[in-house]
């Protein structure tokens, strides 16, 4: 594909829980590093996301979206990418307004190309695979004007993510399959049937069209945010005042689930969401006693834990199957095996007024 | 018991890991707060031995023994005791050369009276009550001139403490009984059988003697240990070169089971020695969900813990039966029934050279 330019659209804005303590308003896991880097060198979610694609994508046509309170932060952790391309939106208004918002602020050339949206706090083993897909997926994306999407094959029957209804092929290279619906999250019972059928890829987030066709959707399914990213691009000086007007939705619920034709391509490239300390307890290196540590960690006696210390010694004595965070002032204790409840210990923290710690 | 005059000898010098990594080598159990104190004035358990005092032997009647690492900070928590009071070993030599090297110490008219030799870091709820037995003893002392001890009424076969049996009453008080032996920590049928006798007592380590009466004890059972204290009192200036070569040995076995009589009295105070994490935690207060949460604590779902927090915070997710220690730059996670095997992790420690946690 020498002669198409592809793009890359870093969606770096999000804001979560799932990681506090280590993860904070002002500090979210894709600026975390959560894993020891390859070669010694320690990456964020962020930076491992971005070094990803260089092969295929240098720096000069990466573009990063983010929140402004991130902006510096993402900025020092992305040396290469050219300071302009690093969007600062003043609130966040959703990945619908972050993607139009983006596409409006490309040069010429890079609008002629096609764009490739990608989350930036996932994990993905094998980069080079990655790479081959998404390059596939560019390439259906130019050749047939198609706004792709690539699916994570599933490993198991997972109720947390959304899925991707597949239908017919599309052309003859066999992997290009439809999309015929995009299915939110499901119970067991559904997730199971779907893993079963073959038919059903978890929903990612990477999306890959040509700019103009995503904007012309846009203005098609989504006229009022896009009337107002045309102010915007109108006067641009307006932006801290008119970005926060924009309707929040996602771009899969404001766009792709209205679009008639989809395709996808399977990804199978080690990919996970790193959605939860458990997530990452499973993906991480573990010792002879299966205990995952990181920092300054004795462990006597115990086994099956994840300890994730930034800071400080941390001492276990004869426990197992607990994850054991400490990050800034805070330290968490928790069963791995409840990390999906993380939550109701931010809403304790929300409740008591402890935005101190959040 | 207006005309005797009772001193009181605190020992201060102890060093132990139980309480680790509150407890460290500069900061032993002893200058530690481990509880709230009533009327939310925060007390070490050395302060809160010598305040319990106070009422029946003035801070002015009162000398401490303790390492001269630890001279200024129990001076600190000391202020109302003259600073000639608190004497500080060059090195720890046990307690048969702390307590003969304090006699030597004792102005005349103490020495004249009784003193009364006590351990820094327990606990006792029922300071009155201890003070009325102390007192009984001392009045034993003086007037019978023997060496007394009072030992705990055990609440339960506990195989961590000494015991004292008992033999015929002395006198006609009825209280008053012979210690026919010193008992070593004994096994777990054993120290059923001694609970069940109703003939034995937990050796605390309090000894009321006159100080006169001791000294020659030592000098009879301890002689090389005897005439090193000699060298000292007639040379103060070379105690450095002179202490460490007294010969380490306790009271106990050093003097007290060479003692053709000893007398004891039972206490029955609420005593604890305070010996472990789990210990500590069976006479805090505890919360409905039966925590006890010290410091900047969230719980949610977690019952049956302890947490001692000295510093930042401390969340809890699901977690039961666990004790959580945060102290200066360590975080200490253990099973609570599992205290008994802290040394495990300062032997870890020591075998990796970690004395910066130690």
């Amino acid at each position: 594909m020498s002669a198409l330019e592809l793009s890359v659209l870093v969606l770096a804005g999000g804001s979560g829980t799932r990681f506090w303590p280590a993860s904070r308003r002002r500090r979210p896991k894709q600026l975390l590093v959560l894993e020891p880097g390859p070669g010694g060198v320690d990456r964020s979610l962020l930076q491992a996301t971005v070094e990803r694609l260089a092969p295929l994508v240098p720096p000069e046509r990466v573009w990063v979206c983010t929140g402004a309170s991130l902006l510096d932060e993402v900025r020092a952790q992305l040396p290469a990418i050219p300071a302009a391309q690093i969007l600062a939106e003043p609130v966040g208004r959703n990945t619908a307004a972050a993607i139009g918002w983006a596409i409006d602020a490309l040069p010429a050339a890079a609008r002629d190309g096609v764009l490739a949206v990608l989350p930036s706090d996932h994990r993905i083993a094998d980069a080079a695979g990655f790479r081959l897909t998404l390059e596939a997926a560019a390439v259906a994306a130019a050749e047939r004007d198609l706004v792709m999407t690539l699916g994570v094959v599933p490993t198991h029957p997972e109720t947390g993510f959304g899925y991707l209804e597949l239908g017919a092929p599309l052309g003859t290279e066999g992997a290009l399959r439809q999309v015929v619906r995009f299915r939110e999250k499901p119970d067991a019972a559904t997730a199971a049937a779907f893993v079963a059928s073959g038919r059903h890829l978890w929903n990612a987030g990477i999306f890959v069209f040509r700019p103009a066709t995503m904007r012309a959707a846009l203005a098609r399914h989504q006229p009022v945010l896009a009337r107002g990213l045309d102010a915007i691009a109108a006067a641009p000086e307006r932006l801290a005042e008119l970005y926060p007007t924009l309707p929040s939705i996602s771009i899969d619920h404001g766009v792709m689930e209205h679009l008639e034709q989809i395709g996808a391509l399977p990804l199978t490239c080690g990919w996970s969401d790193l959605g939860s300390w458990a997530a990452l307890a499973e993906i991480l290196p573990r010792d002879a006693s299966r205990n995952s540590l990181r920092g300054d960690v004795v462990a006597v006696e115990a086994h099956d834990n994840l300890v994730f210390a930034e800071r400080g010694a941390v001492a276990l004595l004869g426990v197992s199957g607990l994850t054991v965070v400490r990050a800034g002032e805070v330290v968490l204790v928790l069963p791995t095996a409840r990390a999906q409840d993380l939550r109701l210990v931010v809403a304790a923290l929300e409740r008591e007024q402890r935005g101190d710690l959040l």
